[in-house]
């Protein structure tokens, strides 16, 4: 196999209120300590080195989370760090990303990663990406991977995909995707999960720079106008110019701005061990448990408490007679959340924007 | 009615571990902002100031005990607290505080009151409370309440008496008792509450100072040595007799010290409203309630949270799909508790008791 120009584009930035109170809109998922390993970003950055060197990843987000994330990666070089104008969705950030990569090879690969996952067979998701870098240089595709559904999830969006019709390229079956889909309603997964042929969508793409370039034309032309004003402003070096023309993209994420859309993409299995951490309760599944089902990080006494998750550090925590609680003491707020309900999560943090007075904790 | 000599005699002291982690070992119920009005200590003060001047009034506890209730109630004068050498049950308390009176007033009347009940009708305890006083004056009697049972309680003695035999004295009726009877079983509770002669000890009583040194030597003649070396040891003014004096009272409660076998006590029915606040979910019932059931101290978000009591002055709690939790935070400790489970806090205390790393949360 001859040396391939890789590049990771780690979508950094975004928001995250399901992990509140310890996440905060500011402060998502990935920067937490809160899977008992390094924060996500750390991690991901760190899986992807040994199949992309640290000069040829970049991390997108916006200013605030690009401080954020330069704390986190003190030894990546600056250039690492794409700042974009403002946060608006993947679709504007992946079109900058991947411009920027276009402007210096349009041969070059682009591997794109979500900072939020947790992925627990590194070997075999290295392997997989190594396949799914060689099929994106080889043919004129957009590779996709899709996580094997575990279960009827409402929760992700998912790819049809054809299994009758897969190629085997460097080890990895790539399958056809037909179709990229919104989140269903339950009836609609459980048929989709039934169906054998749709996978939840991972978010990760790979696209050569010049394939990525002309599937926005032809599949996507309401794009064209922002990938051509997004490469003249970084040629120019303006950032005025970047501005306006980042504001062009749609603020869309990219599975519906162009996935959805394109011809020419395909899907691999995406069995990994995969977990994007979507709430508490994930979470509590990923730490080891004590007989009773319960999970403690911080001092805990428990009096007849069963499935119990407590995220408490520095202070002692007594339960008594409860169970299936998540119960979360972040400093200045305390979640207590029936862990069947941490969906709710979210709802608590948009009801806090509501209330001026607790502006502070959101 | 001619003026009596009435001394009102108030447990102050005491360890109290039901309303962890708000009340410690060392800061019992009685000295807690917990009922929404002042401390129960200072309450009880105040509620038997029409009846008994402040002059009149002692308060008995040890030294780290009186230490914290001078704290609370500065205005009275020093010789109102008493200080017991050592915390030992009631019985030695007692013992002491009423030979303090008996030194000075065979003709006294002791009215002894727990410090850490509310009673609702203040009015109707006072007017209870002087016909007890008139009673234990008139009549060589000891005079207790005994609360009208709501529910066959397992948690509280019981006072046996014959309703059969009621006598008006100053316009409340008094019933021979016949018996104090330990904490019992649901079964045995449930009996005693069927028979209509069964009622709550409060641990109110009120004796001349005289009749409870004549019961003490025909009904409890172990407690005599005590009795006549405490009386000494007063006589004397020395600290180290008294010390010694204290120490041959066998560290156990009046009732069973001397209640449960003294002849001549008489029961007035308690129905002035009281309660023992024995445990959070009882204090949860005195807070009001908003319309899904629920009391919030502290600033709470409740999104579908029903019948829980919230604890958390100074931070925000949000509850999550929770119902009928007792949640208390102390700062440094954190409870948890389903409120039909509340009566195992002390359970927790006497977990902490046991792991050496706990011991500063106790």
């Amino acid at each position: 196999m001859r040396r391939r120009d890789i590049r990771a584009v780690i979508l950094a930035g975004g928001r995250g209120t399901r992990f509140w109170p310890l996440g905060r809109t500011a402060r998502p998922k990935q920067f937490l300590h809160i899977t008992g390993r390094d924060p996500m970003l750390l991690e991901t950055v760190r899986r992807v080195l040994p199949l992309v060197p640290a000069r040829r990843i970049t991390l997108v987000a916006d200013a605030g989370q690009t401080r954020r994330a330069r704390k986190l990666l003190p030894r990546l070089p600056k250039g690492s760090f794409l700042v974009e104008p403002e946060a608006r969705n993947t679709a504007p950030a992946l079109l900058l990303a991947t411009a920027r990569v276009w402007l210096e090879n349009t041969e070059a690969v682009v591997v794109v990663l979500p900072a939020d996952h947790i992925i627990r067979d590194t070997a075999k998701f290295l392997r997989r990406l190594e396949s799914g870098v060689e099929a994106a240089a080889r043919e004129n595709a957009i590779v996709t991977f899709g996580i094997p559904p575990a279960y009827p999830a409402t929760g992700y969006g998912y790819v049809r995909h054809d299994r009758g019709a897969g190629r085997m390229i460097s080890g990895t079956v790539f399958y056809p995707a037909r179709g990229f889909k919104e989140k269903p309603g339950p009836a609609q997964a459980a048929e989709y999960v039934a169906s054998g042929e749709h996978a939840w969508n991972s978010g990760m793409f790979v696209w050569r720079a010049g394939v990525f370039a002309e599937k926005l034309e032809r599949f996507a032309p309401e794009l064209a106008p922002a990938w051509t004003a997004i490469v003249a402003a970084l040629r120019s070096g303006s950032t005025a110019k970047l501005r306006s023309a980042f504001r062009l993209a749609p603020a869309r994420s990219i599975d519906y701005a162009l996935m959805e859309k394109a011809e020419g993409v395909v899907m691999a299995d995406g069995d990994f061990g995969w977990s994007d951490v979507g709430a508490w309760s994930t979470l509590a599944g990923i730490w080891p448990r004590d007989g009773a089902g319960n999970t403690f990080r911080g001092d805990t006494l428990a009096l007849d408490a069963r499935d119990c998750f407590v995220w408490n550090p520095g202070r002692l925590t007594a339960l008594v007679g409860v169970h299936g609680l998540i119960v979360v003491d972040a400093g200045d707020a305390l979640l207590i959340c029936d862990a069947a309900h941490d969906q709710k999560v979210k709802d608590v943090v948009e009801a806090l924007k509501k209330m001026k007075k607790y502006k502070r904790y959101i």
